[in-house]
């Protein structure tokens, strides 16, 4: 039996995530859901993006599952809170072309490891006389865990080759470092190659010859904006799932926020939701199961069945219960 | 006549400046040309990476045409010395498609404009205990520099709108200021729409919808990275030009680097070094001449003469002896 931690969030949020509910449910698994609140609408009934409690409730969960939320500027970002608050040092975005899903390659398979803890993200930012200064914070040990982490996952998964991506022209310390932990750790993987290239010849590469990546592993804020370009490359936001891995907890979450302008209408896309779900059984040693998730999606997007932002004209539950009546079929 | 500084620098840099100087005789202007040094070679001959002299030529000069430089790890930046010394504000990263070369989008006509002396390229980094910390600094007085001078680029250039592109949901303070500032300039050009997006969302909308882009202003660090991507949209680094420009001085270069493993071969790409000629005509106010370089090359690439990397079979030389011919009769 699972526990598992339920944040819908805001927006669309709640229907990407009764859709995966859905399905999930179909899974020959035993699960006990645990609703949790998260976002902007829980900052207006009781005060709080991220309270305590749905802290709580993420950390004794095998894992949790995060729709989307709203965040008002000046309020503390309920993901990035969860993030740093567990630890969930490795964040996880995997580029997969998914049949009849419009992209520019239909056939890219590669995963992107972002370190998910430091870099811009440690929020230390000052005004100054005349403007502001941010720190960019590069440890060692993190940049150990992270490396470590993406070479084991290209083991565990079969793949050949780890990326490492920085900018260590100009951020000579920072992500010398990175670099330079990236190698040793290497060393201790002789059966992966290494390779390493600049964050903007990356950003060029994805497009020109992407390809060539089995598995990437960079900094915090350069794999923000790298993970986002490569889901562009597969089809966009809409379909681009999302694991946040840490020691003890996992929360799994789709790429998109919580497009509040198309929130209630039943045509939210829940494949990255669903997607998620799938990261989320991998992660809990349900390989088989996770792997029906994605075939039986897969099925039902062969077949046309997409919201309309993928040119379809299915709804947020009509894709869901498809997707359900595949799984079961499997 | 016009005083030109020239810095071939390393590799390709040479062949590359040949072929743009070749071009650039056949308009009817008066230049004088003097020859600068800078990178690796210049390091191994002089025990720099960049002269006072050579300081010294650009800021004397009407305009630099700079070739590519080789910098080996440890060695200072010439270009990054030379961006920060002359206080060459603007980054100027016109991504426009030209006939016959492959590419993602055969219609694509923006510009970005990066903010080129502060962010995280003020070179101040510190090692720590354990890893090291990079300072980005952004500053008032040079977020409302360089967002001015995309307003009236647009302006000068006949362009609807610019969206500024930041982080400032995470950089709260830094980006807050830029983002801050943005909307302070625009409103004093009523005629130019103004709208700004989170980076991640950029390196996103650029692959799903770049024809929605007209100016782009950014700062330092994400403007690298994005000016590479949107490179990669209209054909890649050996296409594309820059322009660095301050209040008194301004270089011009291909964003390609010096490429050594293609060196010496008569091979290299020279569109990207050409279009920078041309761009650095329209600064020196002399449109016309500009114009007449940019269709002289389109007419040369629209008869598929082009170098091995975009798939044809000229040669360095012979691609500028044709765009030569071509400028000769326009
Ligand atoms: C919402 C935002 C703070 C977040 C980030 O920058 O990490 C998002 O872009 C993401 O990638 O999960
Ligand atoms: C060579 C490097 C330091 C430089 C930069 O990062 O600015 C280059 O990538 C560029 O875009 O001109």
């Amino acid at each position: 039996m699972y526990r598992i931690t339920v944040i819908p969030g805001d927006g669309i949020g709640g229907e990407v995530m009764d859709a995966a509910l859905t399905v999930l449910d179909a899974v020959d698994l035993e699960f006990e859901f645990t609703l949790a609140e998260a976002g902007d609408g829980c900052f207006r009934r009781c005060g709080e993006t991220i309270p305590d409690e749905t802290i709580r409730l993420v950390r004794k969960a095998d894992a949790t599952l995060f729709g989307a939320v709203t965040t008002v500027p000046g309020q503390k970002s309920a993901i990035i809170t969860l993030r740093r608050e567990l630890d969930l040092f490795a964040n996880l975005r995997p580029v997969r072309s998914l049949p009849g899903v419009p992209c520019l390659y239909p056939d890219l398979d590669f995963v992107i490891v972002r370190e998910n803890t430091e870099d811009l993200y440690v929020g230390d930012e000052e005004y100054t006389s005349d403007g502001a200064v941010a720190r960019r914070v590069i440890t060692r040990a993190a940049s150990e865990r992270i490396v470590r982490f993406a070479f084991d996952y290209a083991v565990g998964d079969g793949r050949g080759g780890v990326t490492a991506v920085h900018k260590a022209n100009v951020l000579k310390k920072t992500d010398g470092i990175f670099r330079e932990v990236f190698y040793e750790v290497a060393s201790s993987y002789p059966q992966v190659e290494a390779n390493d290239y600049y964050v903007d010849a990356t950003a060029m590469y994805l497009i020109t010859q992407p390809h060539e990546f089995d598995v990437i592993v960079t900094t915090n804020m350069f794999g923000d904006i790298l993970s986002d370009e490569a889901a562009a490359l597969v089809g966009g936001l809409g379909v681009a799932p999302s694991a946040n891995i840490g020691k003890k907890n996992a929360i799994f979450e789709p790429v998109h926020g919580s497009a509040p302008q198309i929130a209630g209408k039943n045509i939210a896309n829940p494949t990255a939701m669903i997607l998620s779900t799938a990261l989320m059984l991998k992660h809990l040693k349900k390989p088989q199961e996770a792997q029906k998730i994605q075939e039986a999606l897969e099925r039902v997007l062969k077949k046309g069945v997409m919201t309309p932002d993928l040119g379809g004209t299915a709804t947020t539950s009509g894709m869901a219960d498809a997707v359900r009546k595949e799984v079961l079929e499997l």
